[in-house]
């Protein structure tokens, strides 16, 4: 996966005209909106995220995006997040230093500066959290993350598909605590570190799976960033223009190369949203009915839209994106933000291939979360191909 | 505290004739008699940790105890023990390794190796848990503890009333998780570190409040192994020789000048227990009916016994030390030994005024247990002085 003529030896990327890239803000906001729809209804609401965001670049911060590409392989990176129930942390607002606190643990505890960062999961506020540590140290951050999407558990990313540990692992919270977990297993790590989120209120920051460039080369998602501000760009042009923005989101993701096959799955009323926070996550089922007819689908999520069954026939599951979208402007909705009355489309698209592999189907297929259903792609379920 | 003759300027004790002290088998079992006295009901009952000792001394392992005043002042020096509700550790063996891979993380941590071990609380089987790691990394065992008793939560110790911070808190389990945890106070550390217990299957291996040897000088409780040896050989031996085993204790304890005031409080049959495992405690309720009359005393308790109250009336509670005995053998009874039919004394003792100050009765007198009596020392209670 690595171009050999594309990595740096120096610390810092080269002067290339192509590295040194500021996002702008309205980028930042299309990246929002794109990170929301691929967080797949999870990740958390990205608005309080965006406001942080709006703050800093009106202070002079900027956000620096860079190609993983162009870290040099024996760059330290750390993938960062927040892990809890978003409906918890949409609440519980963050005092600002957490994850910088972690990032200076890791520094600590590897002896070598970071270099750069990245998001965990490319989904929702998590797509953006790792651009205010990035903006906080004067970092990159690194075009790509650990998922493609945004999934509820920890182990759900590539690098634990791949085999790699996610030690050192370093939770820290809003209070200033620091914790530094040696797992024995990334099942493990995820079961201990959830139990600290809720110890800790709910929510709190977290920095796993980090290693070289080289390592990231070999296993995160490559390009999701840029992605998600392609899509966020293409729904919120789509609206100004008066086009059907779910179209537009199709062509644009089917261009992108990573999501051939997506489109609307159903169009309805929100007629019955079940919600709980248990076990550290929000979990429920939320069901859509069609206007003008008794035809219903319904949703179950636990932090992501995990399945979803019309009239009882499934339609789609995880690892499939499945994502609710206000049916006018197209603007994702977040599980936590679903609300009885609301007129949502519910979009399903394909994942990349990476992510439908036996082994990824092993880490977070249906089975995992006791879907009875066997995996089937998204495109054969609806004919789509 | 700290006598400047008495101390080392070398890693190693001098080799005189007092520090070179390994304890005979029969020692080990004395102090377990011992802190399972001095561990008012808590600490666990310490018959599996003996039993690991005895097989360790059959393959020729041995422990040496130590005087603090033979610590160097700039050893490292690490209290340890175990977390839990002792209900579930009594069941829940641990795999042996646990409090090795803790003290070489805080080596690792410290840069430095670690001098020797003492119990973080020398009460019932925590009283006896760090000999074990002392054998197995072949350091001494140092004369003092934490507590001075046993208290149910982890920032119930002298260094926490005296200011001290419980970092770097090293928590691992059967599994061979590890967890290090900068807190920022002493209570946050404990109901995280309550929490990862639970998360460990309710019981875990914890170093913390680890320090020098001049640190340890200045807030441990001293001399509190030997006095455990010395509670246990009383019992054992007047027992032998038909004499009254609580009357023998009474005088030892004031003997000992750590403990003046002491006696039995009850004698009858456990008529009533109620026992919950909650919040990480084994929590509940103990009732004796005396014989031949309807006369009752109820404890409270929550891992350690708290409170007793004589027909309604209080007549001990924490920090003064409640500890249920055999009334024949005067075997100490830990809090998940009682059971229904047993024939118990209730036998009360003053604590040493280390636990009685103001700064001590905040970090866990009666109020910090949801007790609404003010403390009053067991002697003025009972008429004893």
């Amino acid at each position: 996966m690595m171009k050999k003529d594309e990595t740096q030896t120096s610390r810092e990327p080269s002067a290339g005209v192509q590295e040194i890239r500021y996002l702008t803000l309205e980028e930042i906001r299309d990246l929002a909106l794109g990170a929301a729809f691929l967080g797949s209804g999870g990740g958390g609401a990205p608005f309080a995220t965006l406001l942080q965001l709006e703050v800093m670049y009106e202070r002079g911060g900027q956000v620096r995006l860079i190609d993983l590409a162009d870290v040099p392989d024996d760059a330290l990176v750390a993938p960062c997040g927040w892990m809890g129930a978003p409906t918890i942390s949409d609440e519980k607002l963050p005092n600002g230093g957490e994850p910088l606190r972690g990032l200076e643990k890791l520094e600590e505890i590897k002896g070598q500066t970071v270099h750069s960062v990245f998001p965990l999961e490319i989904g929702g506020s998590n797509g953006l959290a790792p651009l205010l540590l990035a903006a906080q140290r004067k970092i990159p951050v690194v075009d790509c993350d650990g998922m493609g999407r945004a999934f509820p558990e920890s182990q759900m990313v590539v690098f634990n598909v791949h085999g790699c540990s996610a030690n050192p692992v370093i939770v820290t919270d809003c209070k200033g605590n620091c914790i530094v977990m040696d797992a024995v297993s990334n099942e493990e790590e995820e079961q201990i570190a959830r139990t600290l989120s809720i110890a800790m209120g709910g929510s709190c920051h977290v920095i796993d799976y980090s290693g070289s460039g080289y390592q990231m080369k070999q296993h995160a998602v490559r390009g999701t960033v840029s992605l998600s501000i392609t899509i966020g760009r293409t729904l919120r042009t789509a609206h100004y223009h008066g086009e059907d923005p779910f179209a537009a989101l199709t062509t644009c993701l089917r261009a992108s190369g990573f999501h051939r096959y997506g489109g609307v799955l159903f169009d309805g009323k929100l007629i019955d949203i079940e919600r709980d926070t248990r076990g550290g996550f929000a979990v429920g089922r939320a069901t859509l009915e069609a206007f003008g007819s008794d035809e219903r689908i319904e949703v179950e999520f636990q932090n992501e839209n995990l399945v979803a069954r019309r009239d009882g026939a499934v339609v789609a599951t995880v690892p499939d994106i499945l994502t609710f979208m206000d049916r006018e402007t197209a603007v994702p909705v977040t599980t936590e933000e679903l609300r009885y009355g609301q007129r949502l489309k519910l979009y399903g698209v394909s994942v990349p291939p990476i992510l439908r592999t036996p082994q990824a189907l092993a880490v977070f297929g249906p089975k995992v979360f006791g879907i009875k259903n066997k995996y089937q792609p998204i495109e054969m379920i609806n004919g789509w191909c």
